[in-house]
């Protein structure tokens, strides 16, 4: 390129950047909002990053730790020095310590699991012994139990479809399943549900070794000794302390008595590694295993019962342990009651380098610049509220208590929670409320990728495009995971996730093999993408806590919001002419004859017929919807006077209320939120419109009818609100 | 059920029996025809089958060896006893034997291959030692090299598009390709093609081992010894001798100089055991592997090239052999020269138990009851020619040279081959002439499956249903990969391939474990459907000989070869419009953005624009087709005079011939049908319209557009055809 057109071009940066227009700034606003944006990205430092990881990831930090606690008092006097008004809110949760885990096979040879995983050279982390928590899934019921073994692949609904029509029936069997295919609290669930007495996780190769990559600690992939931890917890009935369900778990309150906790699991459950798990699946017999089923071990994948059988015994120390909440709020200077909420956790299961000590190390380095761009003047408008949030990995429980606990004044003053959890190097991911991906595509636009000089929004587009998707930026829905579920699902608050990855792949999660030596040579070695969260999640807090008008857009939404309903109309059709299809099947007698009379084979039955759904209401609400957020979006809000506008924000900040419902989805009262989900038989997994959704999933068709008519009420609800928002500009 | 209603239901299928029409026959020989066809199927003798198999598969019978002339001369006994005029028509053909077989890491460590089976417990065939025929790739050339080793997964030309995004070369390199993904002789053919100097090929246990199924002996599927032998000669190229192309290897045939023979590889190639694959593998580095391209060993997958040096050395014994074809004629009482013909090969690489003696037997059964109601005056009114090949698994040797030194006479005189090979349980497969389709899927209709006790085409439909396919019996295209071969693609005479499976999976294909002892646990134990082959096969060759009007029809080919042609259209079109598309990519830079910086990346190229082809030609011959064919079903040819029905038979058994061109296709003369070929990189896999489809793959786009042209001249030539035989009623 010759130096004129560069010269030139460069002119024509500066003047587009000047004249750049920010959802939610009037454009008198705009440059000094850029320049306070600019400034605190200049000052933000990876190295801090790198030499807080290596501190807090230093010991196993589990909830209840001595050096768990450190880490809450060392960040409560880090957010102070930099001018917070910072404590730690504890609450007192119910945590189980495994106390005995034996696994052995009795049949027909025997084996004794080792549920140890090596310490390796290069890694000192590995070799702290006795320290480091030994593996297990927290909420496992205590259990002795002795059976034959199935095999039953994830373990998630359609594999239990598949057992059936091979005429197994896992009742009174201990099922071993393959950790993936479903968030790992689904396997003893359903397992349970299915009359399973006891359940084993293995992490196959195939998903999580040596298939993927060269194991650690030659590579970054799961060793033969790898366990992952975990909780098991039914967090898709409710997450947050067992014994304190829907209220915060502070010392005196109310518990249930243990037994009575419905999230702790029905059955006995541990996880283990592919070294443990290869004797238990080669003493296998009878069927083998459907094509989709068949792992990476070296063996043939048959599915039992038996001969196997297996003993598993489990004992967990029940205690309530102090979880340590660490708060620190920056008072806003003009609307004190607006915050925004900027959270991430400090617990992991060992370590946690990765998870989640590298998204806390982001979060800590915005409120350090935060702080001192405050100290010099440049205070936030709204209040911005910084969490560490304690006991996240047993199950969101830090997070839920603190919400729980403080719900009614959440409900009044909260704009925005945004979380970070674990972060690596590659693409930008963000999910949450669609009000806000207006915005938050505006932050990803502006933000550099660190090693291909363009933004971190066109990353993720190319890559998105090489992958055959399409050329735009879109927010994924929030299922669950990590601790935005209390604020989204159960509170209403807008909510966003958000994270880098896709290029640091490995087998460290919830192992003793996630620490800093793991970190630095496999996810994010200069911490440059851990700079760059901090950059993206600090500029969206900080446009959120300065907006002239709160940056909540609803065309995008709606957009989104068509797609589900359009998504749940095909499916409702798509699930009735399978079912027609099925049923044609038996009529001609089908499955009899393409079946293999030497194996096992059950006629399978037929179906229901799947009744037609009226699903107008919700077309009728969406498009009333429709024209209320066209004429919105027609209004200039940034023309009215500061009062208006101070009304007008202290409505939008509730916009996702509207959203939910306070008798809460079937069976599952705790989550609000009408919108999204995490799936009742996914976990994580979200699962949008979920009464409607999930209901017809389970075929039931009277309840998807009724749920269709919530969910109509809960869109004119959200249409009200828009109307109430526009007559602000007309009164 | 009441009995009453079963009575009369009884009633009604007599009924509708009685009351059959049979395609090619006139009402009043119907019934005399079927009662000849029950005849026939209630003299069909599974035991039989049984015995003769131990028989034939007691000991290794490949090409040249004693045992293979034991078994041809046996066979031309019993075709004698049973009243054929019979022969053994001998070939001098190419056949090299492992004289030398060395393969060796070489390092960074040491490892010298096996190359060797175990005998196991039970299958007392796999003791024989050394009369059990080393493992090699037959027409591999000698050569001694020593080299780098690089993974190619299955060594297909998009494994190679792979190899060059991540900027690694073969030339130079010894590749290691998996079997499967193609026929084996592609493999070393696009190495060479790539510059590599050696080509190993090996059997992943994903594809053909454990993961599959318990291994022999316990299953029927691959041990860690097992090595798949098989021809590598360029037979895409033309099959049959190497040194006598286009015409029979008689003694004193002229013969090429081996080295200029062009369908010998032009680099050493050996297949291993995975047993031997696993240390190779282990000493890769370089990247790892693409997730597809991942096997089933317990390790990481990388793709090199080296650290891993390999040095292999392979020399041969390349002598002319005696190939032993039986042929046995029944003469025909009316049309003497009007030949049905009917084949299946009789060498194996070993034993062959499954192939290609379960075929064989079948065969033999067929020409034993025929036989026998010959002599009873139930005597066919065409010829019947029943062929036992020598050498096709080298190359298809022994029909190829058969049918290029008899060309002339078959060309004036074969009505139709039918063909079939190794035979299992389960469902019937057939593939062929469309114009055969309606005759076969009224066979089929009529023939019992052994296990479900409705008919073999009632059988596969409902699998095909339950796969998600349609309620419709239809032929496959046929590529190559047994002796049909020769007789459809050189000499245009209509062909079917017939066989059962999908119940008998098994990893024992051309290794020394295709045993009687194998067969008889995991094949068609009772030779059921060997018994079942025999009847279809033997149905159809009765109704090919005693029909009033040969039972050619010409709407399931168009109706066929008009999904080819739309098939070829839309290709064309998505082939543009991936280009557009991958050209924006690139002129976007987004495979340089979504890259991750660590790995090696090579920028794509851009593609050629691909020119918009003018298909009008064919669409305009099909159309011309489709209502010369409505015309030619609209006439009663059974009403004709005998001799009018002569001359009609005279023209419409050379109606494939119609759908050949003498010039042949591009690069391969041979190959002279335009409809069917097998892929020039697919080897086995089969190419319709493949003038115009791989000139299109190949973007050869000129060449498309006068394979268009060359195309619709041949689908004239068929109208032209048709017409003349419709003319023959109106005369």
């Amino acid at each position: 390129m010759n130096k004129h057109l560069l010269a030139l071009l460069s002119i024509f940066v500066v003047v587009t950047t000047n004249a750049q227009n920010i959802t939610g700034f009037k454009s008198e606003n705009v440059k000094k909002q850029l320049d306070l944006e600019t400034a605190f990205e200049s000052q933000i430092t990876a190295a801090n990053l790198d030499s807080w990881m290596k501190r807090m990831a230093a010991r196993p930090h589990y909830v209840g730790t001595e050096y768990g606690k450190e880490n809450a008092e060392w960040m409560l006097k880090q957010f102070k020095s930099w001018g917070y008004d910072a404590q730690i809110e504890t609450y007192q949760v119910l945590f189980p310590y495994p106390k005995i885990r034996i696994l052995e096979l009795t049949e027909p040879s025997v084996y004794k699991a080792k549920l140890k995983s090596v310490p390796v050279s290069g890694d000192p982390y590995t070799e702290q012994g006795e320290e480091l928590l030994p593996s297990y899934n927290a909420f496992s019921r205590d259990g002795d139990v002795e059976a034959e073994l199935v095999f039953v692949n994830y373990g998630i609904p359609k594999d239990y479809e598949e057992l059936e029509k091979l005429g197994i029936d896992v009742k009174g069997k201990i099922v071993i399943a393959k950790y993936y295919g479903s968030w790992r609290g689904i396997k003893p669930k359903l397992a349970a549900e299915k009359g399973a007495i006891g359940c084993i996780i293995y992490s196959d190769p195939e998903d999580d070794g040596y298939v993927r990559g060269d194991v650690y600690p030659k590579g970054a992939f799961k060793n033969n000794t790898g366990v992952q931890r975990g909780s098991v917890m039914d967090m898709p009935l409710y997450p947050g302390d067992v014994l304190t369900p829907g209220y915060g778990a502070t010392e005196d309150a109310d518990r249930l008595d243990r037994e009575d906790a419905p999230t702790i699991t029905k059955i006995p459950v541990l996880p283990i590694s592919y070294e443990d798990a290869t004797p238990l699946l080669e003493a296998l017999q009878g069927p083998v295993a459907p094509v989709s089923w068949r792992g990476g071990l070296p063996l043939t994948y048959h599915i039992g019962p038996g001969p196997a059988k297996v003993h598993l015994k489990l004992e967990f120390d029940w205690q309530l342990k102090p979880a340590y909440n660490v708060i620190a709020t920056l008072a806003g200077t003009e609307f004190p009651d607006e915050w925004i909420l900027r959270g991430n956790h400090h617990d992991a299961w060992v370590h946690g380098a990765a998870d989640p000590v590298s998204g806390m190390v982001a979060l800590m380095e915005e409120a350090r610049v935060v702080g001192a761009l405050a100290k010099k003047g440049q205070r936030p408008k709204r209040t911005i509220v910084f969490c560490a949030w304690d006991a996240e990995e047993p199950g969101l429980i830090g997070s839920t208590e603190w919400v729980e606990h403080h719900m009614a004044e959440l409900q009044k003053k909260a704009v925005a929670y945004v979380n970070t959890d674990g972060n690596g190097r590659g693409f930008f991911n963000a999910g949450g409320s669609h009000t806000l991906q207006t915005m938050v595509g505006e932050v990803a636009d502006v933000i550099m990728d660190p090693q291909k000089g363009v933004s971190i929004k066109e990353r993720r587009i190319a890559k998105d495009r090489i992958n055959g998707g399409d050329d735009k930026f879109e927010l994924y829905a929030l299922g669950s995971g990590s601790d935005y579920t209390p604020f989204i699902q159960h509170a209403g608050i807008a909510s966003l996730n958000l994270g880098f990855g896709g290029e640091s792949a490995g087998g460290e999660y919830h192992t003793i093999y996630d620490t800093y030596s793991h970190y630095i040579r496999f996810k994010d070695p200069e911490f440059a993408y851990g700079a760059a969260l901090a950059k993206t999640a600090g500029r969206i807090v900080l446009r959120l806590a300065n907006a002239d008008v709160l940056p909540f857009s609803f065309d995008p939404w709606h957009k989104t919001v068509s797609t589900y309903l359009d998504e749940v109309m095909k499916s409702s059709e798509s699930m009735r002419l399978e079912v027609e299809k099925h049923n044609k099947l038996i009529a001609d007698n089908a499955f009899y004859l393409a079946a293999d009379p030497t194996e096992p084979f059950i006629e399978p039955g037929k179906k229901e017929a799947i009744p037609f759904l009226d699903f107008t209401p919700l077309q009728n609400s969406m498009m009333t919807l429709e024209s209320t957020i066209a004429r919105f979006d027609s209004i200039n809000f940034y023309s009215l006077p500061d009062s208006k506008l101070k009304a007008l924000n202290e409505l939008l900040m509730h916009t996702e209320l509207a959203l939910t419902d306070a008798s809460g989805l079937p069976r599952r009262s705790w989550y609000k939120h009408q919108i999204y989900a995490p799936g009742f038989y996914t976990g994580y997994g979200v699962k949008t419109l979920p009464g409607v959704r999930e209901a017809m999933e389970q075929n039931e068709w009277t309840e998807a009818g009724e749920q269709i008519k919530k969910l109509a009420l809960t869109l004119d609800k959200l249409n009200n609100h828009i109307e109430a928002l526009c007559s602000i500009a007309k009164n």
